[in-house]
């Protein structure tokens, strides 16, 4: 298959095809060219290829998905030092203009001019090249596989979040939602932040299990009874005293929303992830009287993507246990259903060979 | 009138008394009792007046009315070291635990055991004499009038919203309300935090002439247009660029939370501060993609009443010109009634003499 | 021995005597009686013991030594609502007046009223019976030993050394001093705070042998080359890159202050912990050039004790090991001479019996 | 004089020339030529002319000198946006990499591979064209002449002081030497970041009663006695209770970082801004022991230049009285001599005509 840059194109909702693009050039001298080796299927990428847009961003021409890639440096410019032909790196897929005041106050992905994979006009990294600045390649260690760089993405989504809630050590924390990023905050917040308690809430048994088995220390099933008396509920069943320190929403539905704003403590911290309906019937009451802080995390930002290879290698953060299927380039868009239906954690496409 | 302690007591809702009360004692060697000269009139007070309460704080017994004072002390504990007979002081009237962790965390105002001037069941300071803590009471400078020591709460109540949403030299702050707490919040913004631009928003010219006068730099009209074309109108009229720094809300008024939401910039930030509904419609994923930091902002903690009152001693902040009314203690009911005729931006009760 | 209130006391430098004390009663309806276990000797006790002082600190008349114990609640107060009599307890041995502004802001550790456990004039815990509010008992969740609860204090004084140097997931920290307080240092940064590496600095090779054993990632032994040269060379075998995101002195020497300092990466931060000469001389430019934070850490204040009984109590943070040796009250001047002597990392005094 | 770029060049220590050099070209799409109209002059640049070079940094090579300018935009890059031919903008005179960790933490002024004017070997702005990226201009408002822009640069540092000492409202804070770095943090303290007292400190009687005139509430005269008891008598002359909220050194002398140490209070911050010896004898038992936070401050960085135009352009922030004495070009040399014999506050150098 594929001669060139065989690339995974979305033509128009829920039809994609095989292209060969032509193979992209170093424009600028910090540029490299990564010839891609794993990419991850997420929720936003099934959500372009099942509809064709997500909120604003409309799929007008075709475009190349993915975006949570990581491959070999293939090609290099002349002004890169820190990469050489060869080198396994994790992709960062998003890049900044560098010139808005977003960008040079350490906020970057609040960038107005951002070009992100996958999220259009960008073309995104399910080809066999694709070029980025250096800087937005992260060396792996030798000890992190390439499917592990993969990971680097969703786990660099669940870092942000857990800094934008500033868990710190020894503090309870609630996540909503245990799809892969939810589960990776469950992880992040326990093994990387210092989280001494995690209590991971769904609706769904197994998932619920395997959170238990891969992070969180304690489970919550939420039952049909208002947001409030869940949050009551749940303060009493994992010993919650009078609030968790920080609540998390991975699940972007409207009574997780609510039972997290009812389930944080005084003076505690809700960080909203998840997306779905833009607006939703919120207890504005209970962040004012409870002085809560409340903050949205949207994708990622300085020193997110290093810090998550940097506990990988150090064996901090495990992810492996999240691969739950792998499929082949040419059967990428099996991928796509397999999360489509939910019967995989995180599927990984390898290639194209 | 009155031989002893002679008090403004709500009976039930809309029922009021004149009572001579015991005279307080000391009771803690740090506590001070002080003859209160003057008390402002809020909307919580009015609240309790008509209503006979406030969300879950319900007056069960006949309660003293009133928070909002200044006076005289009259009386001093053995082991207080700070104030004497005679001084002039403006109080703080809400008086924590001191042993819990909020406490101790530097947020008194989160404490769960805080006993509260007129939120039942604690009695208010519409009284000759009312005993309080050494430290909760606050010297006034021979420049700073007792008419001033009383506008130092509602001031306070502004320089914690100013606070919570980390208003800082320089930026643009749009504050929708232009009541009392919403005028000082104006001012605060500008004259305390450094504000280079203060937007006032309301629906009523009279009032925003006002805020102009007092505080604003700009107003904005809202119409009954959408919350986001407002927000976009409001940032093309008062040059907002992408957003304003910082959003408050001191209305309470779900559209204009809403529309707080929609001008405030990428990464910026939005205080709520006024009582209305318990839950409204919110635009949560406007929040998430802004990266948006959201507060409440409950009260006035660790020193805010300090500020306010130097801040009205080096004449940075003016308060005089808020007082619209004042009426003597037995007419305190007419005081109530302006009030919630919005007859005064701030009416004063003088005495009891 | 002893019937009551048996007491280890200092009468001068070198002298120390068995007294038998009155049962300390309960004086405020929040203390509680603690029946003292067990309690470890550090570096302060022992210079109380040789100097008599410590800086401007001088035992003027008999004092109690100790300041690191866990006990046995023995009676409560009519206010106390946490603790019930034979709750095992780790015991936090300074207390502050509740009413300054340093108090109210979150930092009782500043307050100039401090009344400190064996610090002139203030009676220390080595007794039979220590009287303490109770919101400075920490109770012992079944997995933390009584043992383990005297090394809740030196472990308390890591822990807001690393809140000081604000030490983040992912960072280098480099850790001058391997006696308790630097090995403390060591393993809260890398198994509470998240460090990635961790270096611990010192001369003696058995001090870092046990350091590499018990929490550091590198060690480094410093030569007689110049601190800056000293730096460099770190730098190159611990593999800093351009520098430690942190540096921590825990020994109070000078040239180890000198060294922290240049090996800090730009925009770094260095933490003074240890005691030593009063003034040093100090690379100030390397300071203003790198944009440096610089700060005192003294003590511990709120969450710091919570912090440490949660983090052994979850396994994070294992402290056994650094007990070495433990004596009988009877004995207790033998455990000053060992700590003298540097003949155990930690010892603890059990009883009295 | 001059038909192409003439520039003030330095050969040597103390051997300066005018030169006519190519006019600069646009190399990068987002680059903007400046024809420079003000020039102030500052210590450094009087530095490199009388000594060749400030430490490490050493002027191997003819270089012009000059880095604090206004001037007019004479030619736009193709990808520039915000700015046309004939805008008067203020000019930020160092350029850094926008790709490394510090770039994008935003903390540019910390990147090692800064390119700063008149800091070897990197031309300064004493020419008639410079050229420098579209976001290192800053647009003047009508309200600010080109002469204020020149002031833009030092009133720039002393906005970055303030906020690495986190100057908040209300606070007091003592500045230790009263140059125009000095006088401009006095000013930007009270009037921009609003702080209640600010104390100017100089050994200077002219200088002090300029402060006192231009920004400062208090002056205070230091005398022979010792750091500790100059700081105590400044206390009680100043009514600093325990201790300044907040101490800057813009001297650079070590018996002023001595008092700054030692007039902050419990918890205090200290901030490094001048340039003096690169080791002295630092009170760092008195840092400890009252946890102060020093800093050092480097330049600016993100938002800081954009603080003072603004803050310049609505009347809060005063810079004009600085200008003491303007020359000609052609005379340039004579103003390096002013500010070196400390016959002007702040010499401006016009032109090249």
């Amino acid at each position: 298959m594929g001669e060139k840059n065989l690339s995974f194109v979305l033509e128009k909702p829920g039809a994609v095809k095989f292209e060969d693009r032509p193979i992209p050039e170093i424009k600028d001298p910090h540029d490299v060219i990564v010839n891609v080796q794993y990419t991850g299927i997420c929720g936003s990428d099934v959500h372009y290829w099942t509809h064709g847009r997500i909120g604003d961003f409309v799929v007008k021409s075709p475009m190349v998905l993915g975006h949570e890639s990581a491959g070999l440096i293939s090609a290099v410019g002349p002004a890169v030092k820190s990469l050489k032909v060869g080198d396994r790196v994790a992709m960062e897929p998003g890049i900044p203009c560098r010139y808005c005041v977003r960008c040079k106050a350490g906020t970057y992905n609040q960038c107005p001019d951002m070009r992100f994979a996958a999220t259009p006009p960008y073309d995104g990294t399910l080809a066999r090249f694709y070029s980025l600045p250096e800087d937005f390649c992260y060396k792996l260690p030798e000890s992190v596989s390439l499917e592990e760089g993969a990971l680097v993405e969703p786990s660099a989504v669940a870092v942000h979040i857990c800094r934008m809630a500033k868990v710190a050590p020894g503090e309870s924390v609630v996540v909503f939602g245990a799809g892969p990023v939810g589960l990776l905050c469950c992880r992040v917040a326990r093994d990387v932040f210092g989280a001494k308690k995690v209590v991971a809430v769904d609706v769904n048994e197994d998932r619920l299990q395997f959170a238990l088995e891969y992070a969180a220390t304690h489970s919550f099933k939420a039952d049909r009874a208002s947001p409030a008396e869940n949050a009551e509920r749940m303060k009493l069943e994992t010993e919650l005293g009078g609030g968790a320190d920080v609540a998390i929403d991975a699940s972007g539905a409207e009574v997780c929303i609510q039972t997290a704003i009812h389930v944080a403590r005084m003076g505690g911290r809700f960080t909203q992830a998840g997306n779905g309906k833009s607006e939703i019937t919120f207890p504005i009451t209970a962040v004012c009287s409870k002085e809560l802080t409340v903050t949205g995390s949207f994708r990622y930002s300085t020193g997110d993507y290093q810090l998550v290879v940097d506990m990988i290698a150090s064996g901090k953060l495990e992810v492996k246990s999240l691969i739950t299927k792998k499929v082949k380039f040419e059967d990428a868009e099996e991928a796509f259903r397999s999360v489509k239906e939910g019967k995989a954690i995180k599927c990984l496409i390898a290639g194209p060979q």
